[in-house]
């Protein structure tokens, strides 16, 4: 931590600074410019994060310097991770694709979606049972009837199983029937949530928050892999700004900046990210050229009578032409899906 | 909903159009202007609400008309909502402060506090055992020992309690000790927590998302309200900008939005809206002058050493000062604290 | 600045990066923490400006410390700065009011609400001529003719004239007329045009840009002081954010800022700032609690047949109801309308 | 435009509303639903843009449908349009990339770029005279010497020239030496210098905003061609959102939607998208894939030294490598650069 003293600052407020940050069992390094002293704060992480400045006399402000996640951060572990859902490898060379209906609604649109998904090149089974919806009157999901026919279909068609989990109480129920966990937008700092998936050893997939910074989200993972699950898996999924074209801001430069700065895998989701079904293929593309692991996309057999999310959905059709796309893009950068 | 058409749209799309909302069993309202034709659909709410109409050829986009919340509306429910909270009421003519330290430490900061804050006026002791903090690391709160301490402290200065709730399972532990249950930003879509917050009859202080739109915030406490709960208050504390000299950007005009909207009571935290003490006191005025219904504040006994968000914590002398001059200015307004 | 070292760098990149600040004429300040060093940088202000050091291997970031702004910034300049716009004092006991249309339409117009706001206490008329639009097909705004007629209008009812300037080459035509510049939203960063009214002495209204930090309004208005006009006042207008109820999110705690940042005075457009007229009262009172020195409103003869912006406009009779509203307010807070 | 009305509007109200629209030479369309009836308004475009009802008794709000740009829209001018540069097509086949300093400093480091971009395959020489700057004492640029020199070497190297006009008082001068007018981030609602740009047929490549919505950028475009001049290109640089790890979130997103949205060229700026050599590749790489036609990226013989810009910047041999790895996906694209 760095202090900046305000140019009026006097000795006195400068000693009595010093002398309060010793008092936490922490060291100093003095620097006296010509309008500014700063005081930068030397030792103990922990004590540092919990040291209080700003309201002492003469502080300008304060200044934290180091991120408070560890286990995460590519500073710590240079290479990178590769988890292993089930077999199948996220991270390594490999772009995996997860694809399916936003909601799970039948068996029959299920097993639809599936086969084609599967036949395109899809590794996983995406859809929801477990809806966390704006409002209460919106459909909320089949639960656990919903985790039964995805896990059926996707069986049958030799995909695995990611689903969204909004309950902490739900891990036994939705283990039993998913590879991947996910952990939705809305749930990313909801923390017990995150403890209690990092004391089992089944892999996630965290979504970025709606408003989430790089540095919230690599915390959010922290959470999970300090709780003893190392098998974490980013994704994002566009922000929230002031565009109201798309329903939320896709970030690919958080592509590359979790890259640099972790070393877990990281996967895109253009059909949130965007909103609208014709952006689903160039974003994809950009996706993959950015540098991303994988990618999880709404794929739904009849998207105009859609339960959810139908506005942003692809036909298997679509999906199975783009799937051809991505597969050029991914031999360019030296992978393949 | 209203369906525009692209001027390029043919007779056959706008037929098919309408041919499918009128399969939805919607009827619809043809409107021709010389560039483009709009579709009105008409008809039940929850059917126009799971419409899928954009990927339809000749689409260019659909708007939404109304909002999906209902009994949280003034629109249906025209006079003010007045919450009892074991006494207190909240949404009447009196402004309630509510005032504490961020976490509960130890019995002695707790007395101190709230002698202090019983004394200058304040109704509620606030203070948060459970703690949800962005890093694992830092200090996540003493949990059932800070609920009792809470407690005792509370009741021997006459005052109510009020602490956050994090976890849907903690509701009957929570409950045993405290007179209001704080729902955090973090949580504002937590909807499993809502849905049980919704089942009991304890009033909930609903915070507002770090991002969320008012109808989104709205949208959530109908979960509450929905479930058999009307006992509901808001809580504006700041959104997230792009402006980093304040922690977040408190939006007052959310405190006139919600009157127009709701009838529900909206009190204001200006110490998290803003995260610097030097702005707790005319953020303050200016939230009563706005037309809030009460106030949340943090008060330490020595916010420097604060085990957290000390940076944004009044002294009890400060404390003190304020709310002398929030008595004046609820005066004005008509009102009194 | 502070220069701060990836764990993994060594002391051979440390010497280069130390030896770089040494090139450029800068002295060093080394501190070396448990995992991360941290060199400090001294010296000249602008040298440390143009250092450059993000590319050089090892380094992980690198942070400013100091503002760049020097003339509008309280650290050096600690007395408020009072400024008399033609014997109306702007930062000191008073609240000026300024009042008026949107768009200047006609004398009649003009006159009408010149009366009324006169009347009820404002003292000055606002009033667009060249109007700064989204779409080229918008009202443009009767330019000179405008002036003339806002001109004459002041001077029938005693008030000083306040319009917007959005092209350099107007400050002598603009000049003739008007008693302060307004410099809108859109044009904060028009840096040509602040350097050239910085070189005049008429004041200046420097509104907030859209989506511009206090630190960049700062240095906007340092644009205007450092070329030799320092009679600048500051309007925060709302900033632009995710909501979409109001038209912006007016961000009152910008007034607390601005008033320990900086010396200069600060007025409040709540008309704007909201885009609706039913949240001018509240906003306007909250705005004067909050701390600042005037607020500019949008009053119209007949809002519902203004050329633009009459969905925020208040009517002649609700702005004098409001003016007493506020007159309470001001005078709560040591002040007066 | 769509009235929507509160559901206790009186059959009065619904009347009042109806009677004004026809004084205003417009139709209307009635449409009632359950809770809501709603007025939809038909007619001239204008009369529609300047028509204000959201003060009138039981309206509850106003909805716009149709955008107000038209001779940059996509709709009404469905084919690409192709801007022709001196002989250099964009928005043809061919990727077009611009490259160079932020700011030119002198001949020699303009002469080592301009050679090694060209050999890299760029067609343009990037380089700012007139510097936008945030700080009054940043550096500002070398004026009419910085033009002469961008031309000599881009002369020199078989480049065009592209540079920042920031006063539209130096039309003439600039356009005495390059081939395409920036307009910055900055001046993108600079409507002034829109409509004198407009005025003439030299190529302009209009940045978009800050924090300029699409529909904004595109109104701002449209001043330019419905002065005369279509020759524009559009250029997405990043816009201002929550996060800082980055300098900007550029929004690749915004090349679908202008895909879709208009027929004008557009073209992507990694380099101040992200503030971050280390992105400049992937983000190029996305932008090919997300159906951009050309970039403009940052080059400096000695980024470490640049007077503006260094952390952005790439060196020449970075920026040879990244082409190759560019020219790739732009043939998996089907185009070539």
């Amino acid at each position: 931590m760095i202090i900046v003293m305000k140019p009026s600052a006097t000795k006195e407020d400068i000693d009595k600074v010093i002398a309060k940050v010793k008092q936490n069992g922490l060291d100093i390094n003095l620097s006296k410019g010509a309008e500014t002293t700063i005081v930068g704060v030397i030792g103990n992480k922990k004590k540092i994060a919990n040291l209080q400045m700003n309201m002492m006399r003469g502080v300008e402000k304060t200044v934290r310097i180091t991120e408070k996640y560890k286990l995460v951060s590519r500073n710590f572990h240079p290479e990178d991770t590769v988890v292993d859902v089930d077999g199948v490898k996220i991270g390594g060379k490999d772009i995996v694709v997860m694809a399916g209906p936003c909601s799970v609604e039948s068996e029959k649109q299920l097993d639809t979606a599936a086969e084609a998904v599967a036949k395109a090149g899809a590794k996983f089974l995406r859809g929801g049972a477990f809806k966390p919806r704006t409002s209460p009157y919106d459909f909320q999901g089949l639960a656990e009837d919903g985790l039964k026919m995805m896990r059926k279909s996707a069986d049958k068609f030799g995909l695995k199983v990611v689903t969204e989990i909004v309950d902490k109480d739900d891990i036994d129920l939705i283990g039993a029937y998913a590879d991947l966990f996910q952990v939705g937008a809305r749930n990313m700092q909801n923390f017990q949530m995150l403890k209690a998936l990092g004391k089992q050893q089944k892999p996630v997939l965290l979504k970025r928050g709606l408003s989430a910074t790089i540095s919230e989200w690599l915390n959010a993972a922290e959470y999970i892999v300090s709780g003893g699950n190392s098998n974490v898996i980013l994704c994002e999924r566009g922000i929230r700004t002031y565009e109201t074209f798309t329903r939320n801001t896709l970030d690919l430069s958080a592509v590359a900046a979790v890259k640099e700065l972790s070393h877990l895998p990281i996967i895109v989701d253009p059909s949130h990210g965007t909103g609208r079904w014709q952006m689903v293929a160039p974003m994809s593309r950009a996706a993959i050229a950015a540098g991303c692991d994988g990618l999880i996309i709404e794929v739904h057999p009849h998207p105009e009578s859609a339960l959810s999310d139908g506005d942003q959905s692809l036909t298997p059709k679509k999906f199975g032409q783009i799937m051809e796309e991505l597969r050029k893009i991914a031999e360019v950068m030296g992978r393949k899906i």
